[in-house]
C-alpha cells in the first residue's frame, strides 16, 4: 500500500511507524520541519515538510500514486481539504480524524472515513474506570458498548457456568482470558478467579449489565 | 464521585466535561492558568494552576475525600507521582495513561489501572481502516481483535444466515446494525445490504476471519 | 444587510469598516484576541475571538440570521470550511478569498464566489507598471484586460478625435479623464495632453494594443 | 528589465515570481533572512536579506544599473526612503504601494507612482459583491467604475440586443464574455443566458447603472 | 513651547525628561506600550502608544499646535516621515536623529536639523580616550576639535602662563577648570597641577596640537 | 595600541570599527553570538561571544597583554566588574559609559575613566536645538558650555568685527566656519551671513550670552 | 532585623521565607514581577521589581535602615555592585553568593562575607556519595572535612566503644544518631547497627579515615 | 566508576566536571540540546540530549553497565522515575536530589539516597550568616548543627585554653584554624586572636552555646 499521513502529532507518528514497519510505502507531511526531521531519523520513509493542501506538496508526496490518505491533525478544516483534494487525485481510500462533532457531516458528504474525537474517546473509557475500576469500557459502537471486568477471587459467579449467568437479556459474553490463554466462552466454560472476560451490552441495557457483572464478579 | 483530574489536554478536557455534566465532583489540575480559565468558563467544576505533584496543590485539590485521580498527561513521570501520592492518602481508584510502553511495570507496582498510549491506540485502528476500507479495528485486547465491517450491495453473504456463515473457527459475530436498530446475530438472523456487522476473532485466526469477511460481505 | 467577516487581515479590516460604516450589521470573527479588540475600539461592530469553523463560535456571530459571510484568511482549508458551514446554515451569499488557485475549483463546487489570490493580482498590475509607466493595469478577465494610460505633452495622439485613433481591431476607449471631469469617449472627442485614457482590449491583441498607445500617447 | 522588489510580503513575492518568469533580472530585498533563502528555492533571481533603506545594501542590489525599484512592503516610511534613496541613484521608474491615504502626497512630491492600499481595493470589491452577489466591481477610477455581471436564466434582458438596452445614460458596454470566448459588444449582439457582461458606468449614475443591470439580467 | 518627542529610546526618554521638568508641554509617541506605561509614571507629560507617520497619532498627539517634534528613534524611514509631515502641519522647528550618514541629505532636504549618529559621536569620544587617557575629545565641528586635558603634576608647563604656551599654530586655549572654578584663560594666568584645560585645535594641526599638550602636561 | 571592547551595542560597535580601522588591535566582548558574527563580517578584529566577568573569556581576550580596555555595555555592574578584573590584570587604561549618575563614585574608587549617559548627552543637545533651532549645543563642561551659532541673512551683527561684539563677560569666539573654510576669530575678523561661529560662555553667563547671540546673529 | 534579599530563585526565595517565617523584616528585590507577585503571596513581606542597582530602588527598599543585604543572584557583577552600593548606605552585614571562584578576592575587598558556587558544594557531596553510598560529605572547611556514615548491621565496629574505635590520628568523632536522639560520643558509648556517626576528619588524613570507617562500619 | 548524571543545571554540570576531571566514566542526559554541546566543549564525557525516562536514552546511555545514577533536575517526578528505571537495570547507587521534602518518602521506599532541597540548605546558611556575621553555619544534621566562628581580636576567651571553655552542655570543639593550619583541640590549646573555630553543638542547646561563643569569641 502506497500510503500519504498528514499531521506528525501523537497519532500521525504512532500511523507512520506502524505502517513503515508493515514494509508499505510511507510519506507523511507536517509543516514542522523539525518533526519530519525527527520521523526520518527512526523509521524508512519519506517526510515533506508542507502544508497538506498546497498542491506542489501533494504531488511531491506522489499523491497521484497513493492508494490511501489519512489526516491526523487537530485542525479539521485542514484534515477536509487535504481529503478533499486526494479524492480528485482518485485516491481509493480517505480516511481522516474529526476533532468536531459537527463537523462529520462534511467529511461524509466528501467521501472520507471519519474517526470522530480520539481524545473523547479515551476520555470515556478513563471515565467509566473511575467509577468502576474493575469494569473497563473497550469500545462503543452505535447501539451498543464492549466492556472487560477482571473477576474478584471470593465472587458470586467464581465456578458458575456461562450458560448459568446468561439472564440478562441483551448481554452476550464474547471472550475470557486466563493466565495468557483466550477461550470461547462455549455455554459449560466455567468462570474462575481472576478471568477476564469480555462482554457486549446494548446501549439501553447497559446499566443493567454493569450492575449485574458487578454483583456476580466483584 | 469526586474525581480528580491532572492533566488539561485533549483527553483531560473531555474527562473532565464528562464527568462533570454527570454530576461528579471534579477537581482539575494543570500548569497552565489559561487552559484552567478556560475550563472554568464551559463547566462547573474546580480548576487549579500548579504542579500536581505538589502537595499543597493536592491538598488544595481535596486529595484527602477524593474517590478517584485519573492523570492524563504526557509526562509519565508526572502521572506516575500524582497517581503514588494518591495512594499516599487513600485514594481509592487510581487511573493513568501511560505514554511509554515501557513504564508500564512502574505504574502497576504502585497500584495504578493504565491505559497504554492512546494515540497509538487510535493510530493502529486507522491503519486497519487504510488498509481494509470496509473493515473498522474496534478494540483489541490480548489474544483477539473486535472488528466492524459494512456489507456491500450483492456481496455474497447476502440473505444467509448467521448459522451458516459460522464456520470459521475462533470467530463470533457480536452485534447487527441496521438502520439505527441493533440486532443480537441469533442463528436464523439473515444479512443485508448496508448491514454494519461486529465480529470477534481471536489473535490466532485473524488473518482467516479478516479474510473470510472479505469474501463473504465485499 | 447582516454580514460576517472571517479574518482580520488587512482586507478583513477594510471590508468590517467599509461595511459597518455602511450602516450594514457586521460581525467579524479571528482567533487573535488583540486583533478583536483592536477593531472593536475603532467601529460599531460585534467581535468575536475564536475558530470559525466551530460551530459555537458560528452561532454566537448569528450565522442563522446573516444574509452573507465572506472569508478573507490566508487559509484556503479555513474559508472553505466555514462557506460550507454558513451554507448548511442557509447563508444566502458567500464570497471568500482563494489564496492558491488550484483550490478555485472545490470552492466553486461548494457555490462559494471567490476572489482570485488579492496579492497576485496587485502584483501583477506592478508589473505592467514598471515595464510601462506611464500605462497601468486596472483589471484582468478572462480574455481581456483595462488598462489605464496617461497623455504626454507633445504625443501624436494629441488633438486627433477617438475615431481617428479607433483602427486596432479589439481595443475600446472605454473612458476619459480629464481635469477630475469624466468624459465617455463618443467619436469626435479629440485627445488632449495629461488625459488619462481607459483602454479595453482583448487579450490575444493586448501586446498590438499596448504599442499602439504607446505610439500614439507617449 | 533591472527590476529591485522591495519586501517579501505576499505581493513582493507574487510580483518577484512574475517578473522573473517573464526573463528580466530581479533583485528582492527583504529583513528576514527566512524568506530570502525561501524565494531563492523557488526562483531565479537575487536576494538580500537587509534594510533596503542602508546605502550598501542598495548597491549590492544594483541600484545604480536599476531600470525600476518597486516598494511593497506594510511600512510607507521605509517604501517612501527607499524610493527616495533609488531616485539620487537615478533609477528610471519609481513604484509603491501606500499603506495609508494620507501618505500619498509625499510619494507625489518625491515623483513616485503610486497604488493606494491593495487591501482596501480588495475589500471593497468584496464588500459590492457581498451585497450584489451577481455584480462584481472590476476596477475603481477617478470618476467610474467597471463591474462584470453574470445574466441570470430568464432574465428579461435575454434575447434582447444591446442596442435595445443602452438607454441608460453614462453607461457602456465593454465586453461579453461567452462560454470561453469574448465579445466586443457592437449593437446588434443578443444576449443569452449566462454572459458575463463587463459594464462601465460613471460614479454619479452608479446607483442607476446598478439597479437597471439588476431589472435586465437578474 | 508644546513639543512632540518621536521615539522612547534612552535619547528620547532623557529628552522627555528634560522638557518636562523645564516646565513645557510634552507629548511622546512610541510603538511600545509599555514604554509609554513606563514615562506617564515618571513625568507629568502626554504619551501615545502608536505610529508617528499615522496621521491619527500625530493629530492625537496636538500636531497642529506643536512648536518643535524631534525624531530620536533608531529608524531613519521612520525619523524623516515623521518629520516632513510636521512640516506639512507647520511645525515651526524640525530636529531628528540621522542614524545613517547616507541619509543626512533626504532629511536636509526636508528642511530637518540633524544630528548625526550619536552612538558614533560618543565611541569616537571614548576612542580618543582609550589613546590618550589624559586627553578627552570634547566635540568635533567641522574643520576642529575641542579636547580637554588634565595637567600631570611635575609636568613641564606647570607654573608657565597661557601666553608662554600658545607657540602652535591653530590652537586656542578655550577654558581652565581649577577646584570647582573655571578661569577664563587671559594670557599672564599660570598653569597649575590638576587644571583640566578646555583646547580648540584646527583638524589639519590636530595631530602637533595634541603632542604639544602632551609634552607640555603629561 | 592593544584594545579590548565590552559590549556590542551602538557604541561599542562604532568604537571597534574605528579602532580597528586605524589599525589598531581590537578584541570584543559580547554575549550575544550573532552580534559577534555580524562584526567579524564587517572589520578585521577578534569577537568572543561570552560574558566579559568571566577570568576564561578575559584571557581569551588577551587581556594580560591589553592597553585599554573600554566598557560600553548599558549595565553598570558588568562595565564595573569587567574593569575591575582588568585592573587586576595591569590593564593601563580602563574607561567605561555609566548609565546612571549615582554609580560614578563606585567606578572612580576602581579608577576608571568615565563617561557618563551618553544618551542624556545627546538628549540635551537636543533640546536646546528644539527650543532655540538656530543654537546648536556642542558640548558642556563642568562651569561652562560650548554652543554653535549660524548668522541669518541680514542679522544686526553681519560684517561687524569679532572685537565689535565682544562686549559680553565670559563669552569667548572660539573659531568661525565660512563656506567649509575654518577661521580663528582674531579681532578684526567681520561676521558674514551663514557663517557658523563657535562660542564659549561659562554657565553664570549662559542666559546673557545666549540671549546676546540672538540679538546679534538672528 | 531589617533584612533585604537580591534575588529570588531557589536560593533567595527560601531565604525570604525563612527569615519572614523567623520574624523579620524583609525586603526581596528581582526584575522579574511574577517572581516578585509570587512570593508576595506566600509570606508577609515586601517585594520590589527592580534593578537592584537603581539607587531608586535600593532606597525604595529601605537601605538606609536595613541591617543586611543578602545577594543571592547569578550574576556576581550584579551581587558585588548591589553589595557596594549597600555598603555606602551603611548596611552593616553584607553576604553574597559568589558564583565564580575568580571573583572572591573582589568581593572580599569590598567587604563583603562570601558563600562560594552553592551548586559546587552540592555536587561535590553528591559525588562522594556516588562513590561511597554509605559515606555522605556534610561540609568542607579548609584542612578538614566532615563526614556521615551509617553502619551496616554485623559491621566488625558494631559493639565495639568510641574509645576502641578511635586509633586512627587526626580524626574525630562528632556526634552519633541514634533513632531520632543524639548521642555526644564519650569514650564508652558502643555503636550499634543502623546509627548514623558524623566524624572529623584532617584533609591529610582523610582517604585513611574514609578507609578504616569503611573497614569498621560496612 | 561509570556514573550518569541526570540533569545538567548547576548542580548536574558541577558533578560532571568533578567526575570527569577525577576520571570517572560519565553520561550527562539533558533535554536540552544546547546544554549538551555546551559540556561536551568542556569535558572528556558522553552527552545524550533526551528524556531519561526514555527506555532507549538510557540504554544509549549504557544503564546497564553504570555504577551510580545522580538524579539533579529540579523536576523530583523526573529525578524519581529515572531511579526507579535505574534500579530495574541494576545500577547499584542511586542518588537523587529531592526539591520538595514531601517527596522524599517515596524516594526512599524506591531505595534512592536523597539530599533534600539544595537552595533550602544554602538559604538556611545565608540567614544564620546574615544574623550573626561572624558565626557560620556549616552544615545541619537531625539533632543538632556545626558552626564556625572567628575570634575577633581583644575578646574574651583570647589566650583561654580549650579545656576552660568547654563549660556548655552539648557542645563540642571540633577544629581549630590557624593562619593556614588545622589543630584539633585538646584540651590544653589556647585560642587566638583570628582563630577559625569549628563548633558542633546538639540542637536543643543551639541557642546557649550561639550566646556563649559570641560572648566568648567577640
Amino acid at each position: 500500500m502506497y500510503l500519504i499521513v498528514v499531521g506528525l502529532g501523537g497519532i500521525g507518528r504512532s500511523l507512520a511507524g506502524i505502517a513503515s514497519e508493515n514494509g508499505h510505502s510511507v510519506v507523511v507531511i507536517d509543516r514542522d520541519e523539525e518533526r519530519c526531521a525527527d520521523i526520518l531519523a527512526q523509521y524508512d520513509l519519506l517526510a515533506i515538510a508542507g502544508n497538506a493542501t498546497d498542491k506542489a506538496v501533494l504531488e511531491d508526496a506522489g499523491i497521484d500514486r497513493a492508494d490511501a490518505l489519512v489526516a491526523t491533525t487537530s485542525d479539521d478544516a485542514l484534515n477536509l481539504m487535504a481529503c478533499w483534494l486526494a479524492k480528485r487525485y482518485n485516491v481509493r481510500t480517505l480516511v481522516s480524524i474529526v476533532n468536531q462533532k459537527e463537523h462529520a457531516e462534511l467529511f461524509k458528504e466528501v467521501g472520507v472515513r471519519i474517526s470522530e474525537n480520539p481524545d473523547e474517546i479515551v476520555a470515556r473509557s478513563l471515565y467509566v474506570w473511575a467509577e468502576n475500576p474493575e469494569t473497563q469500557l473497550l469500545a462503543s459502537i452505535e447501539g451498543g458498548s464492549i466492556f472487560e471486568v477482571t473477576i474478584r477471587d471470593g465472587a458470586e459467579g467464581v465456578n458458575k457456568t456461562v450458560r448459568e449467568t446468561s439472564d440478562v437479556k441483551d448481554m452476550l459474553y464474547i471472550a475470557i482470558r486466563r493466565g495468557g490463554k483466550l477461550i470461547i466462552p462455549s455455554g459449560n466454560v466455567t468462570f474462575q478467579p481472576n478471568d477476564v472476560v469480555t462482554v457486549f451490552t446494548k446501549k439501553e441495557s447497559e446499566g443493567r449489565s454493569v450492575e449485574y457483572m458487578d454483583s456476580l464478579f466483584h
